[in-house]
């Protein structure tokens, strides 16, 4: 393992948010220096890091520097230009790598990379004309959702389509940019598979979390999930397929639909995930701490889960009501020290730990 | 709870070490942000910190800055002057207040105090002049330990006796400063307490955890200790007794001797312990974050313990070895980012998880 950092050596996190101030306290607690880049000043990752770069993704000048300041580089949000990562890669280690990040920035890149590793997916077309968005309704059906190919998440930037005659407008609606038209599924519940993979190629996944969403944002995930024991393995051997087919070192968030037969995988996500926030309060090597193992070149933890775990997210305005959580003497807080408080906001979340069920 | 603090309130920690750095990390889960004060530069708690302040803590001015810009204060470790926590105290909330420490900080003020509450300690006399060290020597008999009253921690400053005539040249070799003379206490095994106290009066203990020390360095500490329910139950009764007594705010380390019949207490350590190190990867709510909720005014956490844990220190050169912890996938290695290796310094801990056994 020549690639193995020793204690002492710097890791530097692309993006500033809570994800990334997490990975810098998992990194610090390994004895790892961090440094964060970001184009917010003030990043609340800085905040627990010892180095803060403030500049955009277009600064070449700065991405060159930051670059070889560092041992390795990871990304904290995967909606950073794959131009930036680029450069990056250029002139140091980026783990995972642009190619991870370049799939899962594009949904109909993405969908078609899951597709052909023999993964169910949503059935879906690209839109990118007049033409194609009465095509791709026609062909798929309703109910179904147009999506911008790029950016946008937490359920911005898409719109639920019941009708044909919706689709044009709707298309409009988001200024007409490159989209992706997707079946509707009906699915019992979604879960998520929070996996990592060393530099050695060896695969550690968590187990499957249950998550529910309300207006498009994660709401809880939960451990153990209802699911039964044959789609939980289903779901990692998803997760592990995804790992390998990219040669990914770190950790990948990858989300699935439970249907009445089978699973289908909904979105990747080449990071850490909030659907894998239970792990903190869940397993003694949480989804950080091996996130910064795998791409420190270390052996990866076990991931076992000592407790059972509801994992819920305080948004926008939740945050202000904390007294129920604090009350609750088997509740682990966590809260990202975000200044602004705004409607829809991830502001920090809470796992309420029970004692191991199963 | 008027004194409650709410995330984004500036907790000031007195200290920079180990102990200041993991305080500084659950603060900021917990969404608060650190001002670190400490005499030397460069501390590791400042890795994690928002603010540090780099003076001694002679400095007047620098202390009443520091107090002013933080809306509660603590100590990580128990040496701070008792001069400069008054100032502090002048200037803001200092919890735990400056008469734990001042009683800690002098090993027959603490004793005294310990037989004050009715709990056992070992015999003990004080050192003085000339005519102490023979009188306590012969009062107490051999063999015994003699202590200076103030400083030296981890077997510093400390003479074992194992007949009479070496005791007066034990205290020229220590200086002639005010002493201890302890007896030798013929224990078992040494347990403590990691207690924790609320601005409620709430009293939340940690189990006790049994420790190994050598050439006067904890070593290890294991969960489940091996000592039997009833002894467990007065120790963690004696701790009690001790926070109340301070009408103490934080958690409080208290050292017990296992005797064949009953329980000494050893020492007392105003803050958190290297012996409650065990819970960050035994419990939900760790000691850290157990500190930080009592001095913030929030309600304490249970201190349940979901997983057995054997706690291992890395003195010195133990960190240049760390292969065999890396390998073990149920290790939580915990790494203080120390740039200078010396014989006897803790460079970090690892804690070994195990399923919970009872």
């Amino acid at each position: 393992m020549a690639d193995l950092l020793e204690p002492g050596s710097r890791i530097g996190i692309v993006g500033g948010g809570q994800l990334g101030k997490m990975l810098a306290v998992a990194a610090s607690q390994l004895g790892f220096a961090t440094h964060v880049f970001a184009p917010e000043v003030d990043p609340i990752a800085g905040q627990v890091s010892d180095v803060v770069t403030t500049a955009g993704y277009d600064d070449t000048d700065a991405l060159v520097r930051f670059a070889r300041s560092v041992d390795v580089m990871t990304f904290e949000f995967e909606n950073v230009p794959v131009e930036a990562a680029e450069v990056l890669e250029s002139e140091g280690v980026v783990r995972p790598g642009s190619r991870a990040l370049a799939t899962a920035q594009d949904r109909l890149v993405e969908k078609t990379f899951v597709r052909d590793l023999g993964l169910r997916t949503a059935p879906f077309a690209p839109v990118d004309d007049d033409h194609d968005v009465a095509a791709a309704v026609e062909q798929i059906g309703v109910p179904g959702i147009l999506k911008t190919r790029r950016d946008g998440y937490d359920g911005q930037a898409q719109r639920r389509i019941t009708e044909l005659g919706q689709a044009a407008p709707a298309w409009d609606d988001l200024a007409r940019r490159p989209c992706i038209y997707e079946g509707f599924v009906d699915f019992t519940c979604e879960i998520s598979v929070i996996g990592a993979r060393g530099i050695d190629g060896r695969i550690v996944c968590f187990e499957p979390g249950e998550n529910v969403h309300r207006e498009g944002i994660l709401r809880t995930t939960t451990v153990p999930s209802t699911v039964g024991t044959a789609a939980r393995r289903e779901a990692v051997a998803a997760a592990e397929r995804v790992l390998t087919a990219f040669d990914y070192v770190g950790v990948i968030g990858v989300e699935l639909f439970v249907v009445d037969d089978g699973l289908v995988v909904n979105e990747l996500a080449p990071r850490v995930h909030n659907s894998g926030h239970w792990t903190q309060d869940g397993c003694v090597i949480d989804q950080f701490e091996q996130h910064v193992r795998a791409i420190a070149g270390w052996p990866l933890g076990d991931g076992a889960r000592h407790s059972d775990v509801t994992m819920t997210n305080l948004i926008g305005e939740d945050v202000t009501d904390l007294d129920g959580f604090r009350a609750d003497p088997r509740s682990g807080i966590h809260l990202y020290g975000k200044r602004e408080l705004r409607p829809g906001r991830k502001m920090g979340h809470v796992n309420h730990v029970r004692p191991r069920s199963d």
